[in-house]
């Protein structure tokens, strides 16, 4: 066998560890095992039958031929009226593009501004994909660290830093945040627009939590001034609208960005399937009544997980606003949160993801996603509490 | 605005021209005008409704979330038995990564043994996207030229030299081929392995028109001795089964190699929708008996349009062999491909794709698709030839 390239050799090289805990939970739920699974970030609820069946229409009706490569003219136009309604920044079809999938769109926004060897900044924590999809396009993937302290939010100052010392390109966010739950305040993100301007970075700014928003608003940092020009933003209806398996996303960005992500989406993926997109313009025009049927149950699961929390010495919340998460911090127990989970999961069969997982920013927390049924979950955390309490204790 | 990277900006640079042809007849037929379009890929039929059925049931039945990154296991055994099946080579499910699209499989077939500034050699004419793709991937793509006297067949040793003075890294082919209609014999295929042996490079095989063949056999290089081991088949259901616009294919290639390409699918696309995925297992575990029903009509009007040419003497076809193409050599015009084009589609309302769309080595050609119905098909082949002719006699 010749050699392969070193770019997909090295793709998760200095990687996050700590999946192992929720390759293990699977195998003993494949054993039989009951374990309470708070690992992934996927609904307990299925799509929409009447968006599917939207789908079936399209799909029975004859859209089963090729797409046009930059997506059907009505889903760019209402994905654009959506953006112009929430930003303010006038946004037309040629701003959009359609890919299969949110981790698509990020993929192909940093091989349209980086060159091989060049610095992609991101945050850490970071959901889990995010420094391999720099290296698969031969970046240089470089994280800004943050505070637990300060909410995980990240210090411009810090951006500006590391963007002069690696002459970076680029920098990745994710407000909602995934792990962390965090809506970054307008502050933060005048300070970060001002830290790209300064250093002349692009912004990638992954919004796919955008419907999950508990506490204040999302603020898209492509309606700060001057920034729609910088800006690449990253969408999905994965999550707003549990259509996680209909790999649809999209790409908000300057024209002249479109226009080459259309030839790069040309030669790299043909498009995305014309009946997916006519279910999820059929989801869009609905308007945001499913949105908030899909986000509630979150923010319901949220406010009964800080109360139970709030019963408990031994395991705090980092305050947050958003997502489909919540970051405890088990720092008290003395373990890292890669012990902490292996552990809860060995003695109460109660599946967590290690800080650990998405990044040396989060360690010494889990993240639990609020993804089973209430009462479930309230029992999973009681049950995680007086665990951590026993190690509190002893330490 | 700040730089895009040089990969983007510069996907088709040195690229065919000669789609103008494409648009152009697009924009006469949008603007109501009669056009006879014989220049895309793509069955004048859709995806058969059963199929549809079955992705409506998986969809309908609860298959909406995150399928499996590297496709469901059903139908990587499927696909792995057609394999086993047809090349005599056992092969696994862990053998096949499912993607979204034969295109997209090639992107990431380049991306896996591509570094960047590596050579990919790939065979002109060839299929438009192959030199933006590999230039996605970072690579450089470099052209074997052929010629039509010689069926548009490579040379193995013209490869071989290729290789040795650009150090590629990989070489791609296709047979069934898009745009010749060529499908390459076994002594042609076993000389380009011997080289890809001599030069240690990868063998990207695309085989997506793999059940389009009309005489002879399609013979896949991962069948020839010591080849499995540095091949890697693409495939799709968008030929074989008039499912171009549910965006699915694969990868087949040694087991080391899928893995790492499964940590490449994970940070860049996700994996492909699961109810889709459902369809098209449905779709080739119904057996053969709809691949020949959508291949038929190619292979019914194959015969009419060869039986009218034979009638002609101001145009002849490059002996083809497979896929829904047919190449015609229109040199006695005296005009290029790209001449006898626009003017074809100035004067008679008839659409074909200029050779040099499709590299330099197709020029004074065109390719007619067998895209249209019989009789409105021979029509416009009868019509060609006499508009041909005029020029022939001329020059
Ligand atoms: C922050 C973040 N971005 C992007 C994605 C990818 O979403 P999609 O399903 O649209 O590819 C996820 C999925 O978990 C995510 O958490
Ligand atoms: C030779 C060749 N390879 C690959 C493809 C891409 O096919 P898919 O629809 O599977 O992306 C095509 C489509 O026309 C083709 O002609």
């Amino acid at each position: 066998m010749p050699q392969l390239s070193t770019r997909i050799t090295s793709l998760n090289e200095g990687g996050s560890d700590g999946w192992e805990v929720f390759y293990r939970a699977r195998a003993l739920v494949a054993a039989g095992e009951q374990v309470t699974e708070l690992t992934i970030g996927e609904h307990d609820i299925r799509t929409d039958s009447a968006v599917l069946d939207a789908m079936n229409a399209s799909a029975q009706g004859g859209h089963t031929g090729y797409a046009m490569v930059p997506g059907i003219a009505p889903l760019r136009a209402e994905i654009a009226a959506r953006v112009t309604a929430r930003t303010g920044v006038p946004t037309g079809a040629a701003n959009v593009l359609i890919t299969p999938g949110g981790q698509a769109a990020l993929f192909a926004a940093h091989l349209a501004v980086l060159d091989p060897g060049d610095t992609a900044l991101y945050i850490d924590p970071f959901y889990a994909t995010y420094p391999g999809t720099i290296r698969a396009a031969s970046g240089v993937a470089v994280p800004v660290r943050t505070r637990a302290a300060n909410a995980f939010l990240p210090s411009a100052q810090a951006i500006e830093e590391l963007a002069f010392e690696h002459e970076a390109r680029s920098l990745l966010i994710n407000t909602p945040n995934n792990p962390t739950g965090t809506v970054y305040p307008a502050d933060c993100l005048q300070a970060i627009a001002a830290a790209c301007q300064h250093r002349d970075l692009w912004l990638i700014s992954d919004e796919v939590y955008d419907t999950q928003v508990w506490e204040g608003a999302h603020l898209s940092p492509r309606a700060l001034p001057g920034m729609a020009e910088r800006t690449l933003v990253v969408g999905s209806m994965s999550k707003s609208h549990a259509m996680t398996g209909s790999r649809i996303g999209w790409i908000v960005a300057p024209e002249p960005v479109i226009e080459r992500l259309i030839d790069l989406a040309t030669n790299t993926t043909y498009g995305v399937p014309g009946f997916i997109q006519d279910a999820a313009l059929f989801a869009l025009r609905t308007g945001d009544g499913p949105e908030a049927a899909v986000s509630a149950p979150f923010l319901r699961r949220r406010a009964r997980v800080l109360e139970e929390l709030a019963r408990h010495e031994s395991v705090t919340a980092i305050p947050s606003q958003g997502a489909m998460y919540l970051m405890l911090d088990i720092r008290r127990t003395g373990l890292s949160g890669r012990a902490f989970a292996e552990a809860l999961l060995d003695a109460r069969r109660i599946a967590v993801m290690p800080g650990e997982s998405f990044g040396q920013s989060a360690a010494g927390h889990i993240r639990v996603a609020l993804t089973v049924d209430d009462d479930s979950l309230v029992r999973a955390i009681r049950c995680l509490c007086t665990f951590a309490r026993e190690y509190a204790d002893a330490a």
